[in-house]
């Protein structure tokens, strides 16, 4: 099993799996000082938004424990938040776990009942990701027949997140209570996480992996190969239109072609019933460099073509055989799924 | 326009666009001994079928032309097709124009008599290739209308026939007219034809073109920007399933759920019956190192994940508009329609 973030036995450093780095080398980060810590959220040594929280989470305390008995704790602290919450703006589970965190200390003045709360706190949010990873993995589980072909896309796996991921919850669960699957990831251009992440972790956990071009997901299909698609996703709307990397709404019309089930997983925080469908989701648009250079050793395409480069699509709720969280498997219709889903969580 | 093969003003080199280097360099080479000819087959400084065997005559003919006097012309003559013959043995055009070639020379032993007919007949063969390109570019065109956004696939232009190509001759015969079309240049992993050649060929001519990678399509596609898909083929069985660059059956699934009609472009000798259907093509696998490493800067897979690599895939006749080849466009039923073209070619 991956430790993509742990705590050191002294209390004193996080500890990284450095993303960067992967698959060809398998380097863990000391981290002792804000300075680290901060480069680690800003060069995504640490990615995927819930390991972000665990992590930001972890920092603060170390950094915490560390703040001189000469300096004013509870000043330094809020200093060390704000630091730490703006390296990446946008990243909702970074602010949430740095509130949680704060929250936690509360009123009190005592540098010491602080610490202690702090410290709580940190190994409860990770905790809690646990048992949300866990609970859909055992959802997950129940949708996968032995000997499955499963094809999964970009990364929604333990590093994104912790221990069993959300969309790969299920092959690891099944994996490590004997199942034989046979996962089939696509490559995922232009960032090629499915490539560099998916593929190394699922390779790691033992499983027979095989990593595609996702331009080759319908003739596997069309062969039988494939039984289930599982993805993450970045946001749900209220109708269960889903936005994830771009790419998921190719692999969700393929599916339904060959009428092989698309299964969306994601903790119920990812729901937000405040956006009533995919018309609602603004589709970053990313540099066109990551396609004229990207990851190759030089440019390969002529200097006046146009680039489009958008980093997500949506999938309309109609190609989604299931959305699966911690709290059950919705069905379609999800307006109401979705709802039941959300009220509980 | 795109001058791929020539003959040189003095008639003693054959001049290329070395397509290695496209498209960071426009590189042409004046090639003029047989090892420099091989080389350009072996090494793909020439590439696509029809491309390669009006090259091979035109190369024989230069190396026949500079056979010393003190040499048996006939002799040597032979020995040079079978050199260039050997150079990519499964290429059918390869073999073929080599064989018109000696065909045009016929029982004569007068070396002057068999010069002539060599010249005439290399100018033969690409001035054929040209009128059926040509003539596909029309009914192509035919298929369009102003203003269109048209979705390409890997490469069938004119750096693997001559000028118009296939897939590409109606965008480009279009534009010559004054047409305005958006062009959207699928990257086609792993090997990256359409980010290297369709998208440099369709610059070259002016037409407003934007790379994508091949997990957009769907995207493009939902949001109204294309109303054709427009590819080549490797091969065409006699029931109308084709077989082009994997990925194909990817766009004919996509066009078919977002209703947008998707079209084959090939020379009537494509057209294969005595192959019935796609299950009687056999699909050739590649090595994964095209997808380990490939055009990267370094490795980016974890060593021991498998790889698929399929170089192409059948798109079955059912997801596919028209055949359309310089006899005419083919509609389903394609058992009917294709034997009719077949016939008449």
């Amino acid at each position: 099993m991956l430790d993509n973030i742990k705590l050191s036995a002294d209390g004193n450093a996080v500890i990284i799996l450095d993303q960067t780095r992967l698959p060809c080398e398998v380097k863990y980060l000391n981290l002792t000082t804000a300075a680290e810590m901060k480069k680690a959220i800003v060069t995504l040594q640490v990615r995927g938004a819930p390991a972000i929280g665990i992590f930001a989470a972890y920092a603060l305390y170390v950094l915490a424990r560390n703040i001189p008995k000469s300096v004013d704790f509870f000043k330094k602290l809020n200093q060390y938040k704000d630091e730490l919450n703006a390296t990446r703006p946008t990243a909702v589970n970074l602010s949430h776990a740095l509130e949680r965190m704060l929250k936690a200390v509360g009123k009190t003045k005592n540098r010491k009942k602080a610490l202690a709360a702090l410290g709580e706190e940190c190994r409860a949010i990770q905790h809690e990701d646990i048992a949300v990873c866990r609970s859909i993995a055992e959802y997950s589980l129940s949708l996968l027949k032995d000997n499955w072909g499963v094809l999964t896309y970009c990364n929604a796996g333990p590093l994104a997140t912790s221990r069993y991921g959300t969309a790969l919850g299920g092959l690891i669960l099944g994996h490590e209570r004997g199942y034989q699957f046979k996962a089939f990831c696509c490559e995922t251009r232009p960032l090629m996480q499915g490539a560099r992440l998916t593929a190394y972790e699922l390779v790691e956990e033992g499983i027979d992996t095989t990593l595609i071009c996702d331009n080759m997901a319908s003739k596997l299909m069309s062969e039988g190969k494939i039984q289930a698609c599982f993805v993450g996703c970045d946001r749900v709307a209220a109708n269960g239109d889903t936005a994830n990397k771009i790419g998921t709404s190719m692999i969700a019309v393929l599916a339904k072609h060959y009428k092989i089930p698309f299964y969306v997983f994601c903790p119920a925080s990812t729901l937000d019933m405040t956006c009533k469908s995919g018309r609602d989701i603004i589709i970053e648009e990313r540099s066109g460099e990551e396609i004229h250079t990207g990851y190759f050793k030089e440019r390969i395409t002529h200097k006046d073509v146009k680039i489009c480069n958008p980093a997500f699509d949506v999938t309309p709720a109609d190609l989604i055989t299931a959305i699966v969280t911690e709290k059950g498997i919705c069905k379609p219709p999800y307006s109401n799924s979705l709802k039941t889903v959300k009220k509980g969580s």
